[in-house]
C-alpha cells in the first residue's frame, strides 16, 4: 500500500528492536499518525480502542504484543498473562485467538533466552504470511470480478462493500478489497459503493481513504442505501470481509452485513465473503453461537469528524438522556453467501466447501 | 404533543393573521426554535431544507404555503405559480401533491376576495383532519400492540421504527409512533428500538427527542443493527411510516426501510406500515415507479451535532475528495409488509386490502 508516495504496512517492528509501530486508525481519514508501542498493555489498548482493527491486523498486533511481552520478561507467567490480556480485548475476531495460540505453541517449548528473538520472528512471519494470503485472495477474487466484467460486456463492475476489509484491516492488500485493488491494477473498470458503516464509519473513513489513496473510483453511501441500489441494478456484486467464519459457512462480520446479504439474495446479486484461513473457526458449526461484542453506547450517540479548519472534534447526535445499544457484529447465514474467497480459491459457504479447499481439516472418521 | 410542559402542534397560523409558524426541525434535538413564515417561498424553503418533513406535515405546510400565497395576491396566476413552486420541493411525498390539489379545488372557484380566508380555513381543516387521522391510526395500531403484548403474556413489547413518523412528521400524534404513544398512555409496556436513520438521522434526533419528551423507554441503534436484533428475538414488531403508498400496497419510505422489511420477513417479525389515506397514490399500481428524491451528497459526507458546550457544529466524516450518493427513499414491496395501518383500520398490503377500507375508490367496471 502506498500513502503519499511511500510504501507502508499497517504494523512493523521499530528500528530500536524494543518496539512495534502501527498507524493510529482512529485518526483517519483526517490525520495520519504513527504510534509506537513498547508493552503488551499498549498492544492490548491499540486493539480495544481500535487504533488497529480488522481481524487479520488484530491477529498480527496480538502476535507482536506477545513479542513485547517477552521483552518485559520471557517467562511462562508473562506469556500466559499477556495472552489472556490480549485475548480479552475483542471477543469476535477469530484471528486473535489463532495468533495467540500460534505464538504460545512456538514460544512455550523454547528456553527463556531464545524467546524474544523467536517471538519477533514469529510475529514477522505472521505478517508476511498475511500479506501473501491477502495477495492470493486478490488473485482468486479477481477471477470473479473478471467473470462479472465479461458478463457485462466489459462495462464498469459495481462492487458494494461494507466496513473496511482493505489493507488497513490486514498487514497489506486487504481481504475484500484485495480483489478490487487487483482488478483496478489490471485495468478492469471497478467502481465501489462504500457503506459508511456506522457506528464507527470504517467505510466512510478507512475504505474511502484507501480507495482515494489508490485512485479507485467510488461513492460513499449510507448503510441504508445498498438495498435500494441493488433493486435498481446498480450493484453487480458484493464483497465483504469477516471476523470469524463458522465451519458451516456462516460468517460473523461488522454489524449490518446481514442486511446487505438479505438484499443481495432478494435481488440476485452475488454476495462474496473474503477471508484468510485463520479466520475460520473449525470448531464452530453454527455461526449464531459466535460471541458478539457489545461496545460503548457512546459510539452510537457521538461521532468524530473534521471541522472546516482541518481540526477534529466529536459531536453528540442524540438528545441528552436517550440511551443507545451498540452490537459490533452480526452473523450472516451461509444460505445468503454465494461463495467464500480464501487464499486457496473460492468455495461454497458450507462445511463441505471449506473442506474441499482445506482437506487437512477433514476429521478422520 | 407536550414539549417542556406546553402543548404544541408542529404548524399553526400566526396570531397576526399574516404568517404561519413552524418548529425548525433541523435544529432538533439540540435546540428548540420557532420559525415564522410570511411567504410561499418561505414555506417552500421550509419543506426543501427539511425544517419541516414527514409526508403529512409536508402536506400541511404546502396547504399553508398556498394560504400565504393568497395573502401576496389572490389571483389564479399566483395560485398556479405557488402550487408549482411548492410541488417542486420534494418529489416523493404523496401528501404534498394531494394537499396542493385539494387547495386548488377549494380556491379556484372562489372570487378573489374570499380566497385568503378560505385558504387559511382549508389549511387549518387539513391540520385538524390530520390530527384526527393520526389519532385513529394510533387507536387501530394499539390493537396490534395489544395483540403482541397478549401473545407475550404481558411482557414489554419491543417495537422497531425507522426514521421519524411521530408528531414531528405530522401535525400531532404521528403515524407509526401514534400506536406507540397510545400504548404507552394505556399503560402497556412499550420499548422502542430507534433506527438513527442516516443520513439525516431523523431517528436519533427527532424520534429519540419525541420519545424522551413523552417518557417512552427506547434505545437508539445504528441502521445496521435491526437485523441482528431480530435474529436474536429482540424485536416483536416493526412499525414505520411512508411517504407514498402505491395502490398495490408497495410503500416508499425513508431509505433503509426495505432492508428492515427484508430482515423482518427473514425472522418472522410482523412489519406494519402506518399511513393516513392522503399518502395513498391510487393511480400508482407499482411502487418501483415512484420517483425517488436525490439529495445533496453533503448530507452523507457531513453531519451536524452538538459540542460539549451545547453549541452545534457540522463535521466532515469522509476523506476530502471522496464523492457520495444520497438517495432519500426506497420502496418496500408489498410482499414484505404484514399490514397497513390507516385511519379506517388495518388491511393487507394489497390493492384489494386498500379497497376493502376505501371502497369509494373502487372503479366502476
Amino acid at each position: 500500500m502506498i500513502i503519499d508516495g511511500e510504501a507502508y504496512r499497517t504494523i512493523w517492528p521499530g528500528e530500536d528492536g524494543q518496539s512495534v509501530e502501527i498507524i493510529d486508525q482512529t485518526l483517519l481519514p483526517h490525520r495520519f499518525e504513527i504510534v509506537r508501542m513498547y508493552t503488551p498493555e499498549q498492544a492490548a489498548h491499540a486493539i480495544s480502542s481500535m487504533q488497529v482493527r480488522g481481524a487479520p491486523l488484530i491477529g498480527a498486533t496480538a502476535a507482536y504484543g506477545m513479542a513485547l511481552a517477552m521483552l518485559v520478561a520471557p517467562t511462562d507467567a508473562v506469556l500466559e498473562n499477556a495472552a489472556a490480556m490480549l485475548l480479552a480485548t475483542r471477543p469476535t475476531a477469530m484471528n486473535l485467538r489463532w495468533a495467540l495460540q500460534h505464538m504460545d505453541e512456538i514460544l512455550r517449548p523454547l528456553p527463556e533466552d531464545e524467546r524474544v528473538k523467536a517471538a519477533f520472528s514469529a510475529a514477522a512471519a505472521i505478517c508476511d504470511e498475511d500479506v501473501e494470503t491477502c495477495r492470493m485472495i486478490g488473485v482468486h477474487g479477481l477471477d470473479l470480478i473478471k467473470e462479472v466484467a465479461g458478463s457485462k460486456g466489459g462495462g464498469v463492475v459495481n462492487v458494494l462493500t461494507h466496513c473496511n476489509a482493505g489493507w488497513l484491516a490486514t498487514v497489506d492488500w486487504g481481504t475484500a478489497l484485495s480483489p478490487i485493488f487487483h482488478g483496478h491494477n489490471a485495468g478492469i473498470g471497478v467502481h465501489v459503493w462504500v457503506d459508511e458503516t456506522r457506528p464507527r464509519n470504517q467505510g466512510a473513513s478507512l475504505t474511502a481513504y484507501e480507495l482515494t489513496s489508490h485512485g479507485v473510483p467510488h461513492h460513499v453511501i449510507v448503510d441504508n442505501a445498498g438495498g435500494h441500489l441493488m433493486q435498481h441494478g446498480l450493484v453487480d456484486m458484493c464483497i465483504v470481509g469477516t471476523d470469524r467464519t463458522a465451519a458451516n459457512g456462516d460468517v460473523a462480520n461488522k454489524i449490518g452485513t446481514y442486511l446487505k446479504a438479505l438484499a443481495a439474495k432478494d435481488n440476485d446479486v452475488p454476495f462474496y465473503v473474503a477471508l484468510p484461513s485463520p479466520t475460520i473457526d473449525w470448531d464452530c458449526m453454527d455461526g449464531m453461537t459466535i460471541p458478539i461484542e457489545q461496545r460503548d453506547a457512546e459510539e452510537v450517540t457521538h461521532i468524530p469528524g473534521a471541522l472546516n479548519d482541518g481540526s477534529t472534534t466529536t459531536v453528540r447526535l442524540t438528545p441528552a438522556g436517550s440511551p443507545a445499544r451498540n452490537d459490533a457484529f452480526d452473523v450472516t447465514p451461509a444460505r445468503l453467501v454465494t461463495g467464500l474467497i480464501t487464499e486457496r480459491g473460492v468455495c461454497t459457504a458450507s462445511h463441505e466447501g471449506l473442506l474441499s479447499l482445506f482437506p487437512e481439516r477433514r476429521k478422520a472418521g
